[in-house]
């Protein structure tokens, strides 16, 4: 019988069933749908590493726009050691993207660590993972780990425009079969995912998904094949919402991992990220003075928690809005006055929504804003700034910088647009690698963690990241700020009724 | 057929049942024990009013001190209407205690609103109350409410110190029967609580309780009342894990509801407390000066967390210690370096303890402080620091105001004790009053929800406050604050897949 | 001819005069003399040391009220060594106000330096300073040092309230002779400067005057003795004015330093004694929560800019009225709202005065005030709030607590009203010894350079603190710190074109 | 006789002389020269408005890359009516430049209200001014400013490099003679300037420089016109230590104004735009994380207070290095540990220099900091890091990004370095036009005080800005901030002993 092999033990699974019930009830699925949408459009789509590659892009030494035209699927590629098994758009940037994959290890620590602590030992020997993520220096890192780890890996994009191009011709020259490259069709995306599925003398038997299109591809066209899958692991929001609705069905057949829930993962994707990333993406799209600016977060949540702090301490008066008593009483107590947009909208300089929520910024906000107002969204989707309501015949559009629109009203006021109201951290700012980080130890220890459960520990079920994991990838990511966790003595760990090794805190706590 | 009176809709038991099951594994369980133990002992017990109640005594009128010494229980006293159902420490001094009533009024807006909004119609008319808390100011705006919606109510004393005696007789001029005073000995503690159970012609049907005390008693003294109980409100964590125990016992008649662990009321009693009085409680002790004074803080929970703000926000150079390393992540984002105690004991000027551990603060760490280091604890209770291995031959201990004593070293070094390692809010600042009403409306609505409760809605067991009430709580804080409410539309509702009037979050969320 | 002893180089004279001829025009002269007024009336008078004085009441071993009340100057005491030079209150207290002295000594580092740095050299060898401040634990530790410098002194209080007396009998147990009690009639006053000054075989060569009274006494009384004089220390504004006009009119007959205006003094007596004592008289007064509190602050200078750091940083929404555009244009970009006094009124729950001038809260906005608003003031005298107007027969005042007051409206509103307008931080919370020590110490160099300066290097006017010895006493206070100054090498100060030792900026530079 | 306009009041001129005699001593005269030196060098040289004009760029409809390379000096060009006395590289981007120009304008609320407020009235009819600063977005709302108040302007560009091509054009278009472009040699340098000096039938009697090099080419080449300037306005550093030295060997014709050292000018320089920027300056260059960094700071001036600030409060641990006493004390009280740099460099992630001294940063430093350190300079020149040190065989050089080198160790170790030791907010990030307006707005007012001062106010002297003006420039600024400065009454003016109009604080006073 197969050696079980455990990183960090499980907690009751009986207390994830509980969550997870609750857990189905999302609120957010429908914007989040949207956002993540996978099947591209004519607008484009969002990616979360969108501007990270675009500043690579920036300081690119191979430039990617004077790429040739041609699809990679007609050509023929071989890496520096013969090997064919990839379809990208051009081998020769591997050593570019290598340099880009380095840079990044600097911010991902965890993994680095990962690679060095289990050492000998590869906890993922015997692991067939097929991956389909954005690819980019980042992912890269976390692929490169898998392998170190013991894993063979086949890689498609989540996304049709977020692929760094150099960085899977790095990864493809590292031995990885990548099938990705910026600017797919539709067609191109599904080719690429069932490439990875279906190789020669190569079967799956683990899942790394974003959003849930190649495991669906398995599971519609590959029925047996899914039979035999040991694992899921997935880390979006819509991904999840498919495993949910599988699991009630009854047709899920293997163990999945939610790790878009786990509370190291939240707290770094909303408040710490977008308390760093506001200011940035306001900067570089307008060149604001934070000093004395009178602003409107709309909604309070961790998201608004982070740009409300970030802002107030560069100076800025920050008013909030808020649906939700408990959250506005929060915004109270941390010093913000609490009112309603219309109420403010007439003499502020800024309007940032956070709420995940649909047109909380309407037509009849923007009319009575002032002169040179900017307005942005932070929240998750383009559905927070009522758009529409301002494609009008008697609104003139003018694009005066990229992601920078001036509306301008028929009496010359301009309102200031910033992405079209898409998100403007992932649009206008970077997302640093560290936070990136987070999420990519989450991925691979919950590979690990299925790949090496017992029999019997997990179900066919969607289960949450085991609270002591979550603290395991917390404490990876500690050194980096050359952070010393103080260990409970026998005593203290009795007098607390916990392990001296965790996990410290019962699953409801709300750090 | 009884009408149900229900001022917020109930989310569903189901849900309730999951989170409670969690609950019981309370981890701090222990050492609250010992902090709120509500027998009498030599060294005396600190309540949460304790210091409110002191400085309302500085300010008196009326002298406490100068009472006559003879025991309330010998004594014949009367109200000006000639009521003679009480025992209090002296009548005469109601005019004294109803303005301290009528100053925690006007920080406790919610129980006032509450008042005006049940307007004509009363939620408790029936309802005959038996209570067991703490008597003060504040608790009084509580007990008053219940009597303004319609309940008769009997309190006794939680704590046989913390009884505000002139509140007590206020209280008992108004017409509610109080069987309580200050320095209660242990047998006129449940001699108190017993004359509120057995009345003439009144028996209760509801149970208000802090700490289980009062439970406790009329499970084992009268069980045939304790059956026809129809709801029990508790609010400690003691109270509510021997509730957990009678439930698991299948002993428990009626429905509880454990009110501890309401998001409103613990990030209230937690973190916005803390923030408010750690500095406070320093200054009142030490008149210490915070610029440049470097501190650890032990624990970087919701109370940690509050500390360090305060103290960082003054100019203090913060440090934290931690065991958890979700939590140790979230100092290092939020700007403090995670260190352990013995690598800067020697180098700072305070250590304050928040971990709910014990003996974090050892004699080794005690013996390496500089001179004239602070050592206080904001924790849970008097075990963080350990005291015992400071009553030693050698040390000497010099009390140099009330509730600071220097232990000095045979080579003249001193150490600056606070409040005994006892929690040094409680002990040496206030607990603003607006803190306790969110307490006391969280426990006012809990009692009106149990009451008019349809049959079914609630079975023998302990419940969670339903978010929805949670969020009502904090909906009546917010005209304090001037605060204005968003109010969802009906498509954006829809959106968002929830109601208009909440509950607007999982019970999962994390605030 | 005398040796010349220097802890530090002065810079030129040339420039301290043109500063000076500025300083002349201080503007806030008038309210100044009010505050400081040291002619006893029958409102009693507040002093720098009141609150340091009143704790240390509050823990004495040995109560100051059970004291008997005949005249000190009637007693016959002696101290263990039998002297019988000095008139205080009662020598037995010696004991307690040495444990005071004590205690002071911790915070006041830089004197403690100094009387080791100085080691076995005694620069004051041969000084006779008489002295006249506020006597308590804080200028023991400065009397103590000059004694330790090798200066004789003798001693008498600057205000008939303010003295400790137990500090007095440590004092005097310790070999000063000290004329000083609390409680001092007028006439009691000026007897005990005269007996400090008139001693048999003992004339003083040096003055260190705060508020004017003694040097005036000297010049009017003892005109021979003055022209021996040679030098004058002087710390307040309002004895720093008389000097400025004995100059003018020529009749100055040695130098003065002016340790007022230091930058050193200024920043700590006005922006950090305000930033860490406003939360701290707020709090001891009302025990007010400070979360989402609106308040406004009349004045943005040091003081008012320490008063809204502290209250925005605990959580309060901070107005800001300004008369000085620069100063209202600091408080935009630091991210207060600048308003109208008029026009926020209404809705706050605090107003706090900074302004230096008078009715700055006049009765239109005091009637316009909402129930439990709290009026209170940091500037400079009891002026700024209008307490005249609120002395009419419609408005009630009750007493609540010491320091507070409730005004209360025909309609049952009530304004809290602070130390009845007197300076919150000095009349109800404390001033940390540190800030005392920076004033002590410049007092102390002062006297030691004046003392030892060549002659010519100062004629018969008023100087300046020179920036060396303001950059000396700063460095004296960074070892508390524990921090680590950088040194310049000879090469960059050389490119830098001042000396490695300083004075490191232009005397116009503005910190 | 001329009527005398004034829209202030100016304060003694003798108290003007006092504080300049003491500005002559400004401590950072080296460095600046070599920063803002005008003569052209291979390497290039920096402008306060480079980024702005970069940013500019970056959203230019008409690309400057695509121009064509001739000289404009041989190109006949003219404006849509028909002028020609102008030089710049292309009259048909005037529309564009008037875009840019209109954005200026909205962050420059006081030359606009300027425009409105002297109404009908033009002070400066008559006016004929010779201008010489960076020409873009921001200058050519001053200089269309003081044309609007009747001036007659022509200008040239203070740097080879500054130019902003449209904007000359549209400053052209709008009937204004320029003579600049944007890479000019250093022979077209002089050229443009000579021009500007001499015109048909137009001399100047007014100059506006920055720099210097123009008043020194009018004061070498053209001595009688020279004697016929009414007035010269200065804005840097260099440029007035030049005029204090024409001052003091008595060759300056008539007065000039120090517009440097104005308070306004100089907080907004320093404090606030620093603070503003650095975050923005390390972001855009290296997508760093600032949550739990270690950042030291080398220098506490104004400079290194803002940086010291924003950083902070995003959540890095600040270390402070300071020569200055009194500088190193107040980052004490503000919450830094003041440090070494040698003790901490081996253990933080930046090392960012704000000192204006040299070698702050050596090779020793260098050597012990650890893998990805980023190092840079918000100094007042690229001497703070010594550059010459790392140019050194061993080491290798990367460039990564524009304005990123990686310096290489042998065994691996990066130092990532910014800007090459230049400024990196005026390199990397953007100065917003609202700081630039403070001091366009500062140079307007002076212009005006000069040309319409009686006589005798102002001999051949150099004059620092009047306290009045000062704050004058400050109240034009605050209506972008909706702030309301209260009035003084007379009654309050008296007790003060102010005019009500200000000015508002002594000479001295510190902000």
């Amino acid at each position: 019988m197969k050696k079980v092999y455990s990183l960090v033990n499980i907690t009751k699974a009986k207390d994830q069933e509980a969550v997870q019930s609750i857990c189905i009830k999302q609120i957010r699925l429908t914007e989040e749908k949207q956002e993540f949408n996978k099947r591209p459009t004519k607008t484009g789509r969002r990616s979360l590493s969108r501007s990270i590659s675009q500043s690579s892009t920036d300081s690119s030494a191979c430039s990617e726009s004077s790429e040739d035209e041609s699809s990679p699927r007609e050509k023929v590629q071989k890496t520096s050691r013969g090997l064919s098994d990839f379809c990208i758009k051009n081998i020769k940037q591997a050593e570019f993207g290598r340099r880009e994959i380095e840079i990044a290890q600097q911010d991902m620590p965890a993994l680095m660590l990962l690679r060095k602590r289990t050492g000998g030992e590869k906890p993922l020997t015997g692991a067939k993972v097929v991956g389909c993520t954005h690819i980019t220096a980042q992912t890269a890192v976390l692929i490169e780990t898998l392998s170190a780890l013991g894993a063979q890996c086949r890689w498609a994009a989540c996304n049709i425009f977020s692929t760094q191009n150099a960085v899977a011709a790095a990864l493809v020259e590292g031995g990885i079969s990548i099938y990705a490259w910026r600017g797919e069709s539709e067609d191109d995306f599904w080719w690429c995912i069932d490439k990875c599925v279906c190789a020669d003398a190569w079967q799956p038997n683990m899942i790394l998904d974003d959003g849930g299109d190649l495991t669906h591809w398995i599971y519609k066209k590959y029925p047996s094949l899914f039979k035999r899958i040991k694992g899921i692991v997935e880390e979006s929001v819509t991904g999840v919402y498919r495993l949910y609705q599988l699991s009630k069905a009854g047709r899920l057949c293997g163990p999945a991992m939610n790790v878009n829930d786990s509370v190291t993962k939240q707290k770094f994707d909303n408040l710490y990220c977008c308390k760093e990333s506001i200011l940035d993406g306001l900067k570089r799209t307008t060149d604001v003075m934070f000093g004395g600016k009178q602003v409107v977060v709309c909604g309070y949540g961790e998201v608004g928690k982070g740009c409300c702090a970030a802002l107030k301490a560069l100076g800025a008066i920050v008013y909030v809005t808020e649906v939700d008593p408990i959250c506005a009483l929060q915004a109270c107590m941390d010093g913000f006055r609490v009112v309603k947009l219309s109420e403010m909208v007439q003499q502020v300089d800024m309007v940032i929504t956070c709420t995940g929520n649909k047109n909380v910024v309407g037509r009849e906000h923007l009319n009575r804003m002032k002169n040179g107002c900017i307005v942005c969204n932070m929240g998750h989707s383009n559905t927070e700034i009522d758009l529409t309501s301002l494609r009008t015949a008697e609104l003139r559009w003018e694009r005066v910088r990229p992601q920078v629109d001036h509306v301008i009203w028929p009496d010359g006021k301009r309102v200031i647009l910033l992405a079209e109201g898409r998100l403007l951290n992932l649009s206008c700012s970077t997302v640093p690698s560290f936070v990136l980080s987070i999420t990519a130890t989450t991925q691979a220890l919950a590979l690990i963690e299925l790949y090496n459960a017992p029999d019997g520990r997990y179900k066919q079920d969607v289960y949450l990241l085991p609270k002591k994991m979550d603290e395991y990838v917390a404490s990876l990511h500690l050194p980096a700020f050359d952070a010393h966790l103080t260990e409970l003595t026998d005593d203290q760990a009795k007098y607390l009724g916990i392990s001296k090794h965790g996990p410290f805190k019962p699953n409801y706590y709300r750090y």
